[in-house]
């Protein structure tokens, strides 16, 4: 069902959808799916949290009330939303500007943030915008998170190693790097290094070794994706011993038990008017992340995605985590599918995922201050890794250099720069790329295959041609982009000796003729007049004759309006037999009659 | 002669071309277009400075040895470089900014713009990066052109009446007029208003009332664009009159007599990096107006232009405003047409013009003092009510209600929140227009013409189908914009019953599959081949097929690539009359058999 088929309030709602449909089997597989998917979320919320640079329990806030919101309003059945690794990287550089300027604390601007990034997707999603997240192309989306992935391990050695290290660039972490591998502490690295040994194994060798000790491909899956959680459980009982026996160890510290504290964003101009342009980043990443891996996953199970809607349960999703102590989230591409996996059927099992979040702090919250901040840090570390995709940079490279070039300058800019800059290099060298190719369209100067009415490219067959009539064919619609070097092309025919006596343009590959594309045909047609030369279309599709009868081209077209190239080339072509004494004869006889191709 | 047939220095230094063939014809031409281009020049040069919120000899000395370098560098033959209207305009809000946030004086500022709009101009210039104006659409440009015009008058109203008035947008002005109406000088408004309505008729009338003096089209012509410089003198005499009758009538005051001073742009960080931005913004609207313009003329005399020498050209010439007391200039619309009629052969025209400006400064600067500003305001107003061009409006709306919304909208915003926002939200409104556009391509599933080879859009013709093979024809290049569209459309077309045994895309429109649309046709394909569907490629082209080869795509192609959609017909629908009792057979049969098609 589309949107376009559903009524308001359902439209908005989807949750009226399916949930007249919800049964006691759904509710048992999104039972299964909340209880893995929250023993997964409770370390990463932590970690995430920390990553951005605010109180851990920032992340479990920000796992609880926007998840009923996206039980609402969002329309992905495997969703998980909260805390993700690479908004949060962009959240921890929103911040610290900042906190650099003194204008508010961490907490109070990452809420502005989250409710700054909520509006924007809320208002994007209101207003069917879902297409302006077309504005970032895969490679380039690649590049960012691969970057993001690199500065998110590196800023991550500050708590696996115990040392003081800030910055939101590599140069700048690397920099600091030998004058604080002196305040390296012992115990921390120890912790460190061991969890991220025992993560990184399992994660590699895990799922096989299960599998061998008789366990379902599934069953195995499933276990190696808690791995995190046991891990810290071990590593939180190894630092209390440690600590026992006087070696002190980073711990993440006092969690507050009980329900998130009601928060409003506070109104202070200048924090809104700096947080307003990373916010509409981070919507942008958040959101394009999101629906990529809602949209991949809708399909394996022949469902079909809202990308409008998901503009609005996003939103939602963030503007509750504006007002309950939380920060900016989104849709986490490992959670997700382990949701998917476990078995979730609706946007339920993210409710059950909220309601686990709430059990855990309510029961645990005690436990949760000893878990050592090192293991967190090596459960990010060995996630975010997975993020580097380097044969990626392989294939595209192979494929196109120029989308190539586009994904090593994000991922450069992005390590070199920070993620603002990154993203935006990105999005800008999609686009110039984009155009670069439409601006430069293939085309061809086409003759006839003698005998039939196929015409093809006169340099690449041996075609029949007619000095006096030139075919052009452009393999690309013709707009604002590209009018330039339509203009460089018939420049270049109507120069040569002897000049044609008639231009034809096949039309074929055009879709589209924009306003600016419709000036130059009409300067063109004006000029082709003056110096007497035909001007002719042929194969004109529908959609685009619709739009340019009633305009000034064709009421002055220096020539006619064709329905084929071959029926072009057979009236024109016969002209050519007949002596050219009187080419403005010629010419005036050819008066526009396009109304045939109706 | 393109610019890849030229060998450095030649490539760089277009004057080695044209010097060689220079002659004493050719400059009897360009002398004669120099002196009107020169009287033209002059007010147009005071004018726009003080538009600017510079002194106005500022302006004279922006059209001196900038003139030099663009004779050296440009290409363009008929090209007027100097002050001109809008750019003005946009050097004003930029100057503006500083001025307010304390960080220089008007002046200092004005040649760190110029500098860095120089040097932007000459990297894209020498990066060949020419094709990125095309971010730029015409309705858009032509949106803020009128905005411009707009804005430009108004503040003129300053100069015309004689009172305080300050402002960058519309609003701001008009806010100002009802309390500064009060302080309106009888003598300034009396001669300000006389110079507006004499040269509004002349401007209106002055060409039919000369011609049927009997002058020729062409001189009357020339004689009209002379009216701003006659109807100054004239206002300066009766200026000077008024004054000795104690009537105080602003004049532009002291011009300092000889060469310009030669100065060096303050480096001072802040400063730069405040005025990049508009340097940027500068750069691009005054690049596009000026290769309009330039590119139009060199059509009519035949010539070709070459867009990367431009920016060249226009970069060189701003930076020797910058370090010769100048303002950032760029090739002016209505002194080009009228240097191109007056006869302008080659770029040296614009050598004379400097000549003759030089030759005004040293003989009559203490002349030129006495010039009121208010019959400056007033040339100003007539020549830039000309850039509204409101029956544009009517004509884009017509044709394409989205292209009219974009050029209303850049516009407003213009008017209302000031240039450098109208311009970003043009160019952001150009590209999402035609992102929005690419991103939901026309695309059809098509049908066999009965006993031809043709296939037509199922929904438009009478056309034979075959239930178990479906054939999609999209009529766009597959890239990272439309990807989603195109995943949407084989969803629905599988998942009706009975599905299709075979699904076949016919590739004849398609000109590029980027590495975002690869990876999702690869993703498709796995899909496919998991319901036991095949995917088949029909009519793919040369080049596209050139880059597919050694892809994972054609490697793992559940189905085969055909020369045409009629060969796939044949065989598909051939296989349709045998019972489907083995549907894994039927599909394994088809493996890739893409060699066929080199």
């Amino acid at each position: 069902m589309t949107q376009h088929e559903r009524r308001a309030p359902r439209r908005w709602l989807p949750i009226l959808d399916w949930g007249r449909h919800y049964s006691g089997r759904l509710l048992g597989d999104d039972l299964l799916a909340a209880l893995i998917v929250t023993l997964m979320l409770v370390p990463q919320a932590l970690a995430y949290a920390m990553l951005a640079g605010l109180p851990p329990v920032t992340g479990l806030y920000a796992s609880l009330l926007p998840l009923l919101l996206y039980t609402l309003l969002g329309s992905s059945s495997s969703l998980s939303v909260g805390p993700m690794a690479v908004v949060s990287l962009m959240t921890a550089a929103a911040l610290n500007r900042i906190t650099d300027q003194g204008l508010a604390d961490p907490v109070t601007a990452a809420l502005v943030l989250a409710l700054l990034s909520g509006g924007i997707l809320l208002v994007m999603g209101l207003c069917r915008m879902g297409f302006l997240v077309n504005f970032l192309s895969r490679p380039v989306m690649t590049g960012f998170i691969s970057a993001s992935g690199i500065l998110i391990a590196a800023s991550q050695l500050k708590h696996l190693l115990g040392i003081e290290l800030s910055g939101a660039t590599l140069p700048t972490l690397l920099a600091q790097l030998p004058e604080a591998i002196h305040g390296i502490s012992p115990a921390t690295m120890s912790i460190g290094g061991g969890s991220l040994l025992l993560l990184w194994s399992v994660r590699h060798r895990g799922r096989s070794i299960l599998q061998h000790c008789g366990l379902s491909p599934r069953s195995a899956g499933m276990l190696v994706r808690l791995a995190p959680i046991m891990t810290i459980a071990l590593a939180a009982l190894i630092a209390g011993a440690a600590g026992w026996l006087g070696h002190q160890v980073a711990v993440i510290g006092e969690i507050p038990a009980g329900l998130p504290p009601l928060t409003l964003p506070q109104w202070q101009p200048e924090l809104w008017q700096t947080l307003l342009w990373p916010a509409v980043l981070i919507s942008i990443v958040g959101y394009v992340e999101s629906v990529s891996v809602a949209q991949a996953l809708a399909v394996r199970r022949g469902e079909r995605l809202d990308p409008d809607q998901e503009l609005i349960g996003l939103g939602g999703a963030n503007m509750a985590a504006a007002v309950t102590g939380g920060m900016p989230i989104t849709g986490g591409f490992s959670r997700s599918v382990v949701n998917f996996d476990a078995g979730a059927r609706t946007p339920a099992a993210g409710a059950f995922t909220a309601l686990g979040i709430l059990l855990v702090m309510l029961l645990f919250a005690p436990w949760l201050r000893e878990l050592p901040m090192a293991t967190l840090a090596a459960t990010i570390v060995v996630a975010v890794l997975s993020l580097v995709d380097l044969p990626a940079f392989v294939r595209v490279w192979r494929y196109s250099r120029g989308e190539g070039i586009a994904m090593l300058a994000t991922l450069l800019t992005t390590l070199l720069l920070g993620v603002e800059i990154g993203i935006l290099v990105g999005v800008g060298m999609s686009l110039a790329l984009h155009l670069y190719g439409t601006s430069r369209p293939h085309s061809a100067e086409v003759g006839r295959i003698p005998g039939t009415e196929h015409f093809r490219n006169i340099h690449r067959h041996a075609v029949e041609t007619d000095a006096h009539v030139a075919i052009l064919r452009v393999d690309e619609s013709l707009y604002f982009a590209n009018v330039r070097y339509l203009e460089d092309l018939v420049t270049t025919v109507i120069h040569r000796e002897p000049p044609p006596r008639d231009l034809v343009l096949a039309c074929q590959a055009i879709n589209v003729i924009d306003a600016t594309a419709l000036e130059n045909l009409e300067a063109l047609n004006q000029r082709l007049k003056e110096v007497g030369i035909g001007l002719h279309l042929a194969e004109v599709k529908g959609p685009v004759m619709d739009r340019l009868n009633g305009t000034g081209l064709l009421a002055s077209l220096n020539g006619q309006v064709f329905l084929s190239t071959f029926e072009a080339w057979c009236q024109l072509h016969g002209h050519a037999s007949t002596p050219l004494t009187h080419p403005d004869i010629a010419t005036s006889s050819l008066t526009s009659d396009h109304t045939a191709v109706r």
